[in-house]
Protein backbone atom coordinates (compact mmCIF):
# COMPACT_ATOMS: atom_id res chain seq x y z
CA UNK A 1 0.00 0.00 0.00
CA UNK A 2 1.49 3.34 -0.99
CA UNK A 3 0.75 6.49 1.00
CA UNK A 4 0.70 9.94 -0.51
CA UNK A 5 0.10 13.16 0.67
CA UNK A 6 0.29 15.82 -2.05
CA UNK A 7 -2.99 16.24 -3.71
CA UNK A 8 -1.09 16.81 -7.03
CA UNK A 9 0.64 13.77 -6.93
CA UNK A 10 -2.78 11.78 -6.26
CA UNK A 11 -4.19 13.57 -9.39
CA UNK A 12 -1.44 12.71 -11.74
CA UNK A 13 -1.69 9.17 -10.30
CA UNK A 14 -5.10 8.74 -10.93
CA UNK A 15 -4.98 10.37 -14.36
CA UNK A 16 -2.35 7.85 -15.12
CA UNK A 17 -4.39 4.50 -13.75
CA UNK A 18 -7.55 5.76 -15.91
CA UNK A 19 -5.20 6.16 -18.67
CA UNK A 20 -3.83 2.44 -18.47
CA UNK A 21 -8.27 1.53 -18.34
CA UNK A 22 -7.94 0.71 -14.51
CA UNK A 23 -10.85 1.77 -12.45
CA UNK A 24 -10.43 3.95 -9.18
CA UNK A 25 -12.71 2.70 -6.13
CA UNK A 26 -12.67 5.29 -3.58
CA UNK A 27 -13.32 5.63 0.06
CA UNK A 28 -13.28 8.92 1.48
CA UNK A 29 -12.62 8.63 5.50
CA UNK A 30 -11.45 11.06 8.33
CA UNK A 31 -9.91 8.39 9.45
CA UNK A 32 -9.73 6.65 13.17
CA UNK A 33 -11.04 3.22 11.19
CA UNK A 34 -13.55 1.40 12.45
CA UNK A 35 -15.37 -1.86 10.99
CA UNK A 36 -17.62 0.25 9.58
CA UNK A 37 -15.28 1.88 7.53
CA UNK A 38 -13.29 -1.44 6.60
CA UNK A 39 -16.91 -2.23 5.39
CA UNK A 40 -16.88 0.18 2.73
CA UNK A 41 -13.73 -0.96 1.27
CA UNK A 42 -15.10 -4.09 1.19
CA UNK A 43 -18.48 -2.22 -0.60
CA UNK A 44 -16.18 -0.85 -3.44
CA UNK A 45 -13.24 -3.78 -3.86
CA UNK A 46 -15.21 -5.58 -6.31
CA UNK A 47 -16.32 -2.48 -8.22
CA UNK A 48 -11.73 -1.41 -9.28
CA UNK A 49 -8.94 -2.44 -10.37
CA UNK A 50 -7.78 -0.06 -7.82
CA UNK A 51 -8.66 1.02 -4.26
CA UNK A 52 -8.06 4.44 -3.06
CA UNK A 53 -8.83 5.19 0.64
CA UNK A 54 -8.50 9.20 1.75
CA UNK A 55 -7.67 9.94 5.55
CA UNK A 56 -9.00 13.66 6.37
CA UNK A 57 -10.46 15.72 9.18
CA UNK A 58 -11.71 17.97 6.89
CA UNK A 59 -12.16 21.82 8.78
CA UNK A 60 -15.05 22.93 7.13
CA UNK A 61 -17.49 20.27 7.85
CA UNK A 62 -17.16 21.29 11.98
CA UNK A 63 -18.95 23.89 12.92
CA UNK A 64 -17.22 26.51 15.96
CA UNK A 65 -18.47 24.74 18.61
CA UNK A 66 -18.29 21.36 17.35
CA UNK A 67 -15.22 18.51 17.94
CA UNK A 68 -12.75 19.15 14.90
CA UNK A 69 -9.89 19.78 17.47
CA UNK A 70 -11.26 16.60 19.64
CA UNK A 71 -12.07 14.45 16.93
CA UNK A 72 -9.60 11.52 17.47
CA UNK A 73 -6.62 10.48 15.33
CA UNK A 74 -4.70 7.82 14.37
CA UNK A 75 -2.67 7.39 11.42
CA UNK A 76 -0.49 4.34 12.23
CA UNK A 77 -3.01 2.76 13.40
CA UNK A 78 -5.47 3.30 10.16
CA UNK A 79 -2.42 2.84 7.95
CA UNK A 80 -2.20 -0.62 9.36
CA UNK A 81 -5.96 -1.32 9.40
CA UNK A 82 -6.23 0.08 5.73
CA UNK A 83 -3.35 -2.35 4.45
CA UNK A 84 -4.49 -5.40 5.75
CA UNK A 85 -7.80 -4.91 4.40
CA UNK A 86 -6.20 -4.60 1.18
CA UNK A 87 -6.27 -0.54 0.36
CA UNK A 88 -3.97 -0.16 -2.62
CA UNK A 89 -3.46 3.99 -2.07
CA UNK A 90 -3.90 5.92 1.10
CA UNK A 91 -4.24 9.73 0.42
CA UNK A 92 -3.45 11.65 3.35
CA UNK A 93 -3.61 15.22 2.20
CA UNK A 94 -2.93 18.66 4.73
CA UNK A 95 -5.43 21.60 4.69
CA UNK A 96 -2.63 23.64 3.68
CA UNK A 97 -2.76 22.47 0.19
CA UNK A 98 -6.97 21.73 0.33
CA UNK A 99 -7.97 24.81 1.36
CA UNK A 100 -4.96 26.94 -0.02
CA UNK A 101 -4.68 30.91 0.83
CA UNK A 102 -8.18 32.64 -0.14
CA UNK A 103 -9.81 29.80 -0.61
CA UNK A 104 -13.45 30.87 -1.58
CA UNK A 105 -15.50 28.20 -3.24
CA UNK A 106 -18.42 25.82 -1.88
CA UNK A 107 -20.83 23.55 -3.30
CA UNK A 108 -24.13 23.59 -1.80
CA UNK A 109 -27.04 20.95 -2.44
CA UNK A 110 -30.18 23.80 -1.07
CA UNK A 111 -33.29 22.42 -0.25
CA UNK A 112 -31.09 19.14 1.57
CA UNK A 113 -28.40 20.58 3.38
CA UNK A 114 -31.04 22.45 5.97
CA UNK A 115 -33.18 19.59 6.58
CA UNK A 116 -32.42 17.00 9.70
CA UNK A 117 -28.46 17.04 10.95
CA UNK A 118 -28.52 20.86 9.05
CA UNK A 119 -30.80 22.23 11.50
CA UNK A 120 -28.60 21.91 14.37
CA UNK A 121 -24.63 22.03 12.08
CA UNK A 122 -26.25 24.75 9.71
CA UNK A 123 -22.81 24.87 8.00
CA UNK A 124 -22.18 20.59 7.89
CA UNK A 125 -23.28 19.46 4.69
CA UNK A 126 -21.69 22.61 2.61
CA UNK A 127 -18.73 21.21 4.29
CA UNK A 128 -19.01 17.41 3.57
CA UNK A 129 -20.01 18.58 -0.50
CA UNK A 130 -16.93 20.92 -0.60
CA UNK A 131 -14.55 18.81 0.61
CA UNK A 132 -15.85 15.55 -1.42
CA UNK A 133 -15.72 17.83 -4.75
CA UNK A 134 -12.15 18.79 -4.36
CA UNK A 135 -11.90 14.83 -3.56
CA UNK A 136 -13.47 13.45 -6.55
CA UNK A 137 -11.37 15.68 -8.46
CA UNK A 138 -8.48 14.48 -7.27
CA UNK A 139 -9.01 10.97 -6.98
CA UNK A 140 -11.10 10.65 -10.02
CA UNK A 141 -12.77 7.48 -8.66
CA UNK A 142 -15.20 5.59 -11.29
CA UNK A 143 -16.72 4.61 -8.02
CA UNK A 144 -17.04 6.05 -4.24
CA UNK A 145 -18.68 4.09 -1.23
CA UNK A 146 -20.35 6.14 1.51
CA UNK A 147 -22.24 4.27 4.79
CA UNK A 148 -25.88 4.55 4.68
CA UNK A 149 -24.99 5.61 9.09
CA UNK A 150 -24.68 9.51 7.10
CA UNK A 151 -27.82 8.74 4.97
CA UNK A 152 -28.31 12.41 4.63
CA UNK A 153 -24.74 12.57 3.33
CA UNK A 154 -25.03 9.89 0.82
CA UNK A 155 -27.95 11.84 -0.39
CA UNK A 156 -27.00 14.70 -0.35
CA UNK A 157 -23.96 13.41 -2.32
CA UNK A 158 -25.89 11.59 -5.07
CA UNK A 159 -27.92 14.55 -5.72
CA UNK A 160 -24.33 16.92 -6.55
CA UNK A 161 -23.01 14.14 -8.67
CA UNK A 162 -26.42 13.79 -10.43
CA UNK A 163 -26.91 17.99 -10.20
CA UNK A 164 -23.10 18.36 -11.40
CA UNK A 165 -22.63 15.18 -14.04
CA UNK A 166 -19.79 14.15 -12.03
CA UNK A 167 -18.28 11.04 -13.83
CA UNK A 168 -18.71 9.03 -10.63
CA UNK A 169 -20.92 6.58 -9.21
CA UNK A 170 -22.27 6.74 -5.29
CA UNK A 171 -23.06 3.54 -3.81
CA UNK A 172 -24.37 3.40 -0.28
CA UNK A 173 -23.09 0.47 2.10
CA UNK A 174 -24.76 -0.57 5.07
CA UNK A 175 -24.61 0.70 8.47
CA UNK A 176 -22.26 -1.63 10.55
CA UNK A 177 -23.39 -2.10 14.74
CA UNK A 178 -21.36 -3.21 17.66
CA UNK A 179 -22.78 -6.62 18.71
CA UNK A 180 -25.31 -4.77 21.20
CA UNK A 181 -26.83 -2.26 18.23
CA UNK A 182 -24.87 0.62 18.89
CA UNK A 183 -23.89 2.01 15.20
CA UNK A 184 -20.11 2.32 14.35
CA UNK A 185 -18.87 5.81 14.90
CA UNK A 186 -15.19 7.10 15.73
CA UNK A 187 -17.27 9.29 18.13
CA UNK A 188 -18.43 6.22 20.32
CA UNK A 189 -14.86 6.83 21.60
CA UNK A 190 -15.99 9.89 23.38
CA UNK A 191 -18.73 8.43 25.58
CA UNK A 192 -17.90 7.04 29.42
CA UNK A 193 -19.32 3.30 29.78
CA UNK A 194 -22.64 5.07 31.51
CA UNK A 195 -22.80 6.77 28.66
CA UNK A 196 -22.22 4.00 26.01
CA UNK A 197 -25.45 1.77 27.64
CA UNK A 198 -27.63 4.81 27.29
CA UNK A 199 -26.40 5.31 23.83
CA UNK A 200 -27.93 1.97 22.99
CA UNK A 201 -31.14 3.83 22.89
CA UNK A 202 -30.96 5.14 20.01
CA UNK A 203 -30.89 1.46 18.01
CA UNK A 204 -33.87 0.15 20.64
CA UNK A 205 -36.09 2.98 19.39
CA UNK A 206 -35.43 2.20 15.72
CA UNK A 207 -35.86 -1.58 16.43
CA UNK A 208 -39.15 -0.59 18.29
CA UNK A 209 -40.45 1.61 15.12
CA UNK A 210 -39.21 -1.09 12.85
CA UNK A 211 -41.72 -3.61 14.52
CA UNK A 212 -44.86 -1.00 13.97
CA UNK A 213 -44.08 -0.37 10.64
CA UNK A 214 -43.94 -4.09 9.86
CA UNK A 215 -47.22 -4.70 12.29
CA UNK A 216 -48.90 -2.15 10.23
CA UNK A 217 -48.35 1.09 11.82
CA UNK A 218 -48.47 3.84 9.46
CA UNK A 219 -48.67 7.00 11.29
CA UNK A 220 -45.38 8.96 11.62
CA UNK A 221 -46.42 10.57 14.88
CA UNK A 222 -47.15 7.42 16.44
CA UNK A 223 -43.76 5.95 15.81
CA UNK A 224 -42.07 9.33 16.60
CA UNK A 225 -44.02 9.30 20.00
CA UNK A 226 -42.81 5.44 20.89
CA UNK A 227 -38.82 6.62 20.03
CA UNK A 228 -39.48 9.48 21.96
CA UNK A 229 -40.70 7.69 25.12
CA UNK A 230 -38.21 4.90 25.09
CA UNK A 231 -35.19 7.90 24.77
CA UNK A 232 -37.03 9.62 27.88
CA UNK A 233 -35.71 6.55 30.34
CA UNK A 234 -32.20 7.41 29.51
CA UNK A 235 -31.32 10.82 31.36
CA UNK A 236 -28.25 11.84 29.90
CA UNK A 237 -30.03 11.45 26.57
CA UNK A 238 -31.01 14.33 25.11
CA UNK A 239 -32.94 14.38 21.38
CA UNK A 240 -31.89 16.29 18.77
CA UNK A 241 -34.30 15.07 16.27
CA UNK A 242 -36.05 12.09 15.28
CA UNK A 243 -37.50 12.75 11.44
CA UNK A 244 -39.42 10.44 9.12
CA UNK A 245 -38.66 11.85 5.70
CA UNK A 246 -39.06 10.95 1.82
CA UNK A 247 -35.58 8.97 0.56
CA UNK A 248 -35.64 11.63 -2.28
CA UNK A 249 -36.23 15.02 -0.66
CA UNK A 250 -35.87 14.81 2.81
CA UNK A 251 -39.15 15.97 3.40
CA UNK A 252 -40.98 14.90 6.29
CA UNK A 253 -43.97 11.95 5.75
CA UNK A 254 -47.00 11.91 7.84
CA UNK A 255 -47.52 8.39 6.43
CA UNK A 256 -45.18 5.94 5.91
CA UNK A 257 -46.44 4.24 2.77
CA UNK A 258 -43.97 2.63 0.86
CA UNK A 259 -40.65 3.65 2.12
CA UNK A 260 -39.01 5.96 4.24
CA UNK A 261 -36.32 6.98 6.55
CA UNK A 262 -36.66 6.58 10.22
CA UNK A 263 -33.57 9.53 10.79
CA UNK A 264 -32.62 10.21 14.27
CA UNK A 265 -29.94 12.22 16.59
CA UNK A 266 -29.30 12.79 20.12
CA UNK A 267 -26.36 13.70 22.54
CA UNK A 268 -25.30 11.46 25.07
CA UNK A 269 -24.09 13.27 27.80
CA UNK A 270 -21.85 16.22 24.96
CA UNK A 271 -21.81 13.46 22.34
CA UNK A 272 -23.82 13.67 19.42
CA UNK A 273 -24.61 10.24 17.90
CA UNK A 274 -26.95 9.79 14.70
CA UNK A 275 -28.67 6.44 13.75
CA UNK A 276 -31.11 5.88 11.36
CA UNK A 277 -33.27 2.31 9.34
CA UNK A 278 -34.82 2.70 5.90
CA UNK A 279 -38.18 1.28 5.57
CA UNK A 280 -38.90 0.01 2.23
CA UNK A 281 -41.91 -2.49 1.99
CA UNK A 282 -40.99 -3.47 -1.49
CA UNK A 283 -37.67 -2.89 -1.85
CA UNK A 284 -37.26 -0.88 -4.57
CA UNK A 285 -35.68 2.22 -2.70
CA UNK A 286 -32.59 0.33 -1.14
CA UNK A 287 -32.02 -0.50 -4.07
CA UNK A 288 -32.14 3.04 -5.93
CA UNK A 289 -30.13 3.93 -2.96
CA UNK A 290 -27.77 1.45 -2.77
CA UNK A 291 -27.09 1.26 -6.99
CA UNK A 292 -26.92 5.13 -7.78
CA UNK B 1 -18.16 18.71 -37.87
CA UNK B 2 -20.40 16.52 -35.50
CA UNK B 3 -23.14 18.05 -32.90
CA UNK B 4 -24.08 16.08 -29.38
CA UNK B 5 -26.83 16.97 -28.02
CA UNK B 6 -26.99 14.44 -24.96
CA UNK B 7 -24.87 15.32 -21.74
CA UNK B 8 -24.68 11.59 -21.39
CA UNK B 9 -23.32 11.19 -24.86
CA UNK B 10 -20.76 14.00 -24.87
CA UNK B 11 -19.70 12.88 -21.59
CA UNK B 12 -19.06 9.13 -22.60
CA UNK B 13 -16.94 10.67 -26.02
CA UNK B 14 -15.08 12.75 -23.77
CA UNK B 15 -14.10 9.80 -21.68
CA UNK B 16 -13.13 7.77 -25.04
CA UNK B 17 -10.81 10.36 -26.31
CA UNK B 18 -9.11 10.76 -22.94
CA UNK B 19 -8.81 7.43 -22.87
CA UNK B 20 -7.44 7.22 -26.23
CA UNK B 21 -4.74 10.26 -25.03
CA UNK B 22 -6.57 13.04 -26.56
CA UNK B 23 -5.89 16.82 -25.00
CA UNK B 24 -9.55 18.27 -25.08
CA UNK B 25 -9.97 21.90 -25.78
CA UNK B 26 -13.04 23.29 -24.73
CA UNK B 27 -14.47 26.93 -25.69
CA UNK B 28 -17.88 27.11 -23.54
CA UNK B 29 -20.22 29.66 -24.96
CA UNK B 30 -24.04 31.21 -25.00
CA UNK B 31 -23.86 30.86 -29.06
CA UNK B 32 -24.88 33.85 -31.57
CA UNK B 33 -21.02 33.72 -32.27
CA UNK B 34 -18.63 36.69 -33.44
CA UNK B 35 -15.22 37.65 -33.69
CA UNK B 36 -14.30 37.22 -30.19
CA UNK B 37 -16.02 33.80 -29.91
CA UNK B 38 -13.78 32.08 -32.90
CA UNK B 39 -10.85 33.80 -31.31
CA UNK B 40 -11.38 31.69 -28.56
CA UNK B 41 -11.44 29.02 -30.73
CA UNK B 42 -7.95 29.80 -32.11
CA UNK B 43 -6.64 30.29 -28.96
CA UNK B 44 -7.40 26.90 -27.87
CA UNK B 45 -6.28 24.96 -30.75
CA UNK B 46 -2.52 24.80 -30.25
CA UNK B 47 -3.12 23.57 -26.41
CA UNK B 48 -5.71 20.59 -28.16
CA UNK B 49 -6.50 17.56 -29.94
CA UNK B 50 -10.52 17.99 -29.83
CA UNK B 51 -11.54 21.16 -29.75
CA UNK B 52 -15.31 20.76 -28.43
CA UNK B 53 -17.78 24.01 -28.31
CA UNK B 54 -20.54 24.26 -26.40
CA UNK B 55 -23.99 26.38 -27.19
CA UNK B 56 -26.19 26.98 -24.61
CA UNK B 57 -27.86 30.05 -23.12
CA UNK B 58 -27.61 28.86 -19.45
CA UNK B 59 -31.07 30.54 -17.83
CA UNK B 60 -29.47 30.12 -14.02
CA UNK B 61 -26.94 32.82 -14.99
CA UNK B 62 -29.99 35.22 -15.88
CA UNK B 63 -31.42 37.42 -13.37
CA UNK B 64 -35.07 37.94 -13.03
CA UNK B 65 -36.08 40.67 -14.82
CA UNK B 66 -32.96 40.09 -17.22
CA UNK B 67 -32.88 39.41 -21.17
CA UNK B 68 -33.11 35.61 -20.90
CA UNK B 69 -36.31 35.23 -23.76
CA UNK B 70 -34.93 38.27 -25.75
CA UNK B 71 -30.75 37.09 -25.86
CA UNK B 72 -29.96 36.29 -29.57
CA UNK B 73 -29.83 32.25 -30.85
CA UNK B 74 -29.54 31.55 -34.15
CA UNK B 75 -28.00 27.82 -34.40
CA UNK B 76 -28.24 27.58 -37.87
CA UNK B 77 -25.20 30.31 -38.23
CA UNK B 78 -23.46 29.13 -35.22
CA UNK B 79 -23.05 25.60 -36.61
CA UNK B 80 -21.55 26.86 -39.80
CA UNK B 81 -18.98 29.85 -38.17
CA UNK B 82 -18.03 26.82 -35.38
CA UNK B 83 -17.18 24.55 -38.66
CA UNK B 84 -15.48 26.92 -40.73
CA UNK B 85 -13.60 28.30 -37.35
CA UNK B 86 -12.50 24.41 -37.23
CA UNK B 87 -14.61 23.35 -34.08
CA UNK B 88 -14.65 19.19 -33.79
CA UNK B 89 -17.45 18.99 -31.30
CA UNK B 90 -20.35 21.21 -31.22
CA UNK B 91 -22.51 20.50 -27.42
CA UNK B 92 -25.18 21.52 -28.02
CA UNK B 93 -27.28 20.29 -24.86
CA UNK B 94 -30.76 21.07 -23.46
CA UNK B 95 -31.78 22.44 -19.91
CA UNK B 96 -34.23 19.64 -19.19
CA UNK B 97 -31.09 17.17 -19.31
CA UNK B 98 -28.70 19.76 -17.95
CA UNK B 99 -31.27 21.33 -15.07
CA UNK B 100 -33.26 18.05 -13.83
CA UNK B 101 -36.00 18.02 -11.53
CA UNK B 102 -35.38 18.63 -7.78
CA UNK B 103 -32.04 20.87 -8.81
CA UNK B 104 -30.25 21.72 -6.14
CA UNK B 105 -26.92 21.66 -6.61
CA UNK B 106 -24.67 25.28 -6.76
CA UNK B 107 -21.59 26.78 -6.85
CA UNK B 108 -20.48 29.52 -5.36
CA UNK B 109 -17.17 31.50 -5.35
CA UNK B 110 -18.08 33.90 -2.01
CA UNK B 111 -16.19 37.31 -1.43
CA UNK B 112 -15.72 37.55 -5.69
CA UNK B 113 -19.12 36.52 -6.86
CA UNK B 114 -20.98 39.95 -4.78
CA UNK B 115 -17.73 42.30 -6.41
CA UNK B 116 -18.27 44.07 -9.75
CA UNK B 117 -21.16 43.03 -11.98
CA UNK B 118 -22.18 40.70 -8.65
CA UNK B 119 -23.40 44.03 -7.46
CA UNK B 120 -26.37 44.57 -10.05
CA UNK B 121 -26.77 40.54 -10.88
CA UNK B 122 -26.36 39.28 -7.56
CA UNK B 123 -27.03 35.30 -9.03
CA UNK B 124 -25.09 35.61 -12.04
CA UNK B 125 -21.70 34.52 -10.77
CA UNK B 126 -23.29 31.39 -8.95
CA UNK B 127 -25.12 30.36 -12.17
CA UNK B 128 -21.95 30.69 -14.48
CA UNK B 129 -20.02 28.39 -11.49
CA UNK B 130 -22.77 25.94 -11.42
CA UNK B 131 -23.24 25.67 -15.08
CA UNK B 132 -19.50 25.84 -16.02
CA UNK B 133 -19.08 22.96 -13.11
CA UNK B 134 -21.16 20.81 -15.08
CA UNK B 135 -20.31 21.45 -18.36
CA UNK B 136 -16.94 20.65 -17.11
CA UNK B 137 -17.75 17.18 -16.11
CA UNK B 138 -19.55 16.60 -19.02
CA UNK B 139 -16.73 17.60 -21.37
CA UNK B 140 -13.86 17.12 -19.48
CA UNK B 141 -11.29 19.40 -21.16
CA UNK B 142 -7.73 19.44 -20.39
CA UNK B 143 -7.68 23.27 -21.20
CA UNK B 144 -10.95 25.73 -21.57
CA UNK B 145 -10.57 29.35 -22.87
CA UNK B 146 -12.72 32.30 -21.43
CA UNK B 147 -12.62 36.13 -22.97
CA UNK B 148 -10.98 38.20 -21.19
CA UNK B 149 -14.41 40.50 -21.84
CA UNK B 150 -15.85 38.86 -19.25
CA UNK B 151 -12.72 39.21 -17.12
CA UNK B 152 -14.86 39.05 -13.80
CA UNK B 153 -16.09 35.56 -14.76
CA UNK B 154 -12.50 34.50 -16.01
CA UNK B 155 -11.11 35.66 -12.42
CA UNK B 156 -14.13 33.91 -10.25
CA UNK B 157 -13.10 30.48 -13.10
CA UNK B 158 -9.87 30.47 -12.41
CA UNK B 159 -10.57 30.66 -8.23
CA UNK B 160 -12.94 27.74 -8.46
CA UNK B 161 -10.90 25.33 -10.78
CA UNK B 162 -8.01 26.00 -8.17
CA UNK B 163 -9.94 25.56 -5.10
CA UNK B 164 -11.87 22.50 -6.12
CA UNK B 165 -8.78 20.58 -7.75
CA UNK B 166 -10.86 20.69 -11.31
CA UNK B 167 -8.12 18.81 -13.60
CA UNK B 168 -8.18 21.64 -16.32
CA UNK B 169 -6.21 24.99 -16.96
CA UNK B 170 -8.41 28.07 -17.92
CA UNK B 171 -6.65 30.07 -20.16
CA UNK B 172 -7.86 33.84 -20.87
CA UNK B 173 -7.82 35.33 -24.53
CA UNK B 174 -7.56 39.35 -25.30
CA UNK B 175 -10.85 41.41 -25.95
CA UNK B 176 -11.97 41.36 -29.90
CA UNK B 177 -13.37 44.84 -30.59
CA UNK B 178 -14.83 46.18 -33.59
CA UNK B 179 -12.88 48.57 -35.86
CA UNK B 180 -14.48 51.28 -33.34
CA UNK B 181 -13.55 50.05 -30.76
CA UNK B 182 -16.61 48.52 -29.31
CA UNK B 183 -15.73 44.99 -27.59
CA UNK B 184 -17.80 42.16 -29.26
CA UNK B 185 -20.46 40.89 -27.50
CA UNK B 186 -23.48 39.19 -28.54
CA UNK B 187 -25.82 42.12 -26.74
CA UNK B 188 -24.68 44.72 -29.46
CA UNK B 189 -27.17 43.61 -31.25
CA UNK B 190 -29.93 45.14 -29.13
CA UNK B 191 -28.28 48.86 -29.56
CA UNK B 192 -29.84 51.48 -31.79
CA UNK B 193 -27.96 53.46 -34.28
CA UNK B 194 -27.36 55.67 -32.21
CA UNK B 195 -27.02 53.97 -29.16
CA UNK B 196 -24.21 52.43 -30.85
CA UNK B 197 -22.54 55.45 -31.08
CA UNK B 198 -22.88 56.19 -27.43
CA UNK B 199 -21.38 52.64 -26.88
CA UNK B 200 -18.36 53.87 -28.00
CA UNK B 201 -17.73 55.98 -24.57
CA UNK B 202 -16.98 52.85 -22.51
CA UNK B 203 -13.95 52.26 -25.17
CA UNK B 204 -12.59 55.44 -25.03
CA UNK B 205 -13.28 55.92 -21.36
CA UNK B 206 -10.47 53.30 -20.83
CA UNK B 207 -8.21 54.43 -23.60
CA UNK B 208 -8.29 57.49 -21.76
CA UNK B 209 -7.66 55.84 -17.90
CA UNK B 210 -4.83 53.64 -19.89
CA UNK B 211 -3.22 56.44 -21.35
CA UNK B 212 -3.41 58.45 -18.01
CA UNK B 213 -1.72 55.60 -15.90
CA UNK B 214 0.99 55.28 -18.78
CA UNK B 215 1.71 59.20 -18.61
CA UNK B 216 2.28 58.57 -14.44
CA UNK B 217 -1.32 58.98 -12.77
CA UNK B 218 -1.72 56.31 -9.79
CA UNK B 219 -4.90 57.89 -8.17
CA UNK B 220 -7.37 55.81 -8.92
CA UNK B 221 -10.49 58.08 -7.78
CA UNK B 222 -8.96 60.48 -10.68
CA UNK B 223 -8.78 58.14 -13.26
CA UNK B 224 -12.37 57.12 -12.46
CA UNK B 225 -13.61 60.62 -12.42
CA UNK B 226 -11.88 60.90 -16.01
CA UNK B 227 -13.83 58.15 -17.28
CA UNK B 228 -16.96 59.45 -15.64
CA UNK B 229 -16.67 62.86 -17.23
CA UNK B 230 -16.03 61.24 -20.49
CA UNK B 231 -19.34 59.04 -20.41
CA UNK B 232 -21.39 62.33 -19.13
CA UNK B 233 -21.22 63.79 -22.40
CA UNK B 234 -23.66 60.56 -23.79
CA UNK B 235 -27.33 61.00 -22.88
CA UNK B 236 -28.02 57.83 -23.03
CA UNK B 237 -25.62 55.95 -20.84
CA UNK B 238 -25.71 55.27 -17.70
CA UNK B 239 -22.81 54.21 -15.20
CA UNK B 240 -23.25 51.11 -13.27
CA UNK B 241 -19.90 51.00 -12.22
CA UNK B 242 -16.46 52.34 -12.97
CA UNK B 243 -13.75 50.08 -10.59
CA UNK B 244 -10.01 49.83 -10.37
CA UNK B 245 -9.63 46.96 -8.61
CA UNK B 246 -6.90 44.25 -7.68
CA UNK B 247 -6.69 41.22 -10.34
CA UNK B 248 -6.96 38.35 -7.28
CA UNK B 249 -9.13 39.75 -5.18
CA UNK B 250 -11.44 41.97 -7.23
CA UNK B 251 -10.44 44.58 -3.95
CA UNK B 252 -11.00 48.57 -4.96
CA UNK B 253 -7.18 49.66 -5.66
CA UNK B 254 -7.25 53.58 -4.16
CA UNK B 255 -3.21 53.24 -5.90
CA UNK B 256 -2.43 51.72 -9.28
CA UNK B 257 1.14 50.11 -8.94
CA UNK B 258 2.36 47.19 -10.86
CA UNK B 259 -1.08 46.19 -12.13
CA UNK B 260 -5.01 46.26 -12.12
CA UNK B 261 -8.19 45.86 -13.97
CA UNK B 262 -10.23 48.40 -14.93
CA UNK B 263 -13.72 47.19 -15.20
CA UNK B 264 -16.74 49.02 -16.53
CA UNK B 265 -20.39 48.69 -16.86
CA UNK B 266 -22.86 51.07 -18.26
CA UNK B 267 -26.41 50.95 -19.34
CA UNK B 268 -26.53 52.11 -23.02
CA UNK B 269 -30.09 52.91 -23.33
CA UNK B 270 -31.71 49.59 -21.56
CA UNK B 271 -28.63 47.39 -22.86
CA UNK B 272 -26.19 46.84 -20.28
CA UNK B 273 -22.38 46.30 -21.59
CA UNK B 274 -19.45 46.01 -20.06
CA UNK B 275 -15.92 46.45 -21.11
CA UNK B 276 -12.56 46.22 -19.00
CA UNK B 277 -8.30 46.83 -19.93
CA UNK B 278 -5.39 45.44 -17.77
CA UNK B 279 -2.75 47.72 -16.21
CA UNK B 280 0.41 45.61 -15.98
CA UNK B 281 3.14 47.52 -15.53
CA UNK B 282 5.90 45.23 -15.44
CA UNK B 283 3.77 42.50 -17.60
CA UNK B 284 3.81 39.57 -14.91
CA UNK B 285 -0.19 39.65 -14.59
CA UNK B 286 -0.94 39.11 -17.78
CA UNK B 287 0.71 36.08 -17.99
CA UNK B 288 -0.87 34.98 -14.94
CA UNK B 289 -4.19 34.99 -15.97
CA UNK B 290 -3.41 34.07 -19.43
CA UNK B 291 -1.55 30.72 -18.31
CA UNK B 292 -2.71 30.16 -15.19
Amino acid sequence: MEVIKSARTMQRHAAELRQRGKRIGFVPTMGYLHAGHLSLVDAARPHCDVLVMSIYVNPTQFGENEDFDAYPRDFDRDFRLARERGVDTLFYPDTAELYPENHATSVRVEGLEEKLCGQSRPTHFRGVTTIVAKLFHIVHPDIAVFGQKDAQQAIILQRMVRDLFFPVRILVAPIVREADGLAMSSRNTYLSPEEREQALALYRGLQQAKKRVESGEANSNIIIDEIRSIWRQQPNLREDYISIVDLDNLEPLSQINQCALIAVAAYVGTTRLIDNIMIDKDGTHALKIKNT
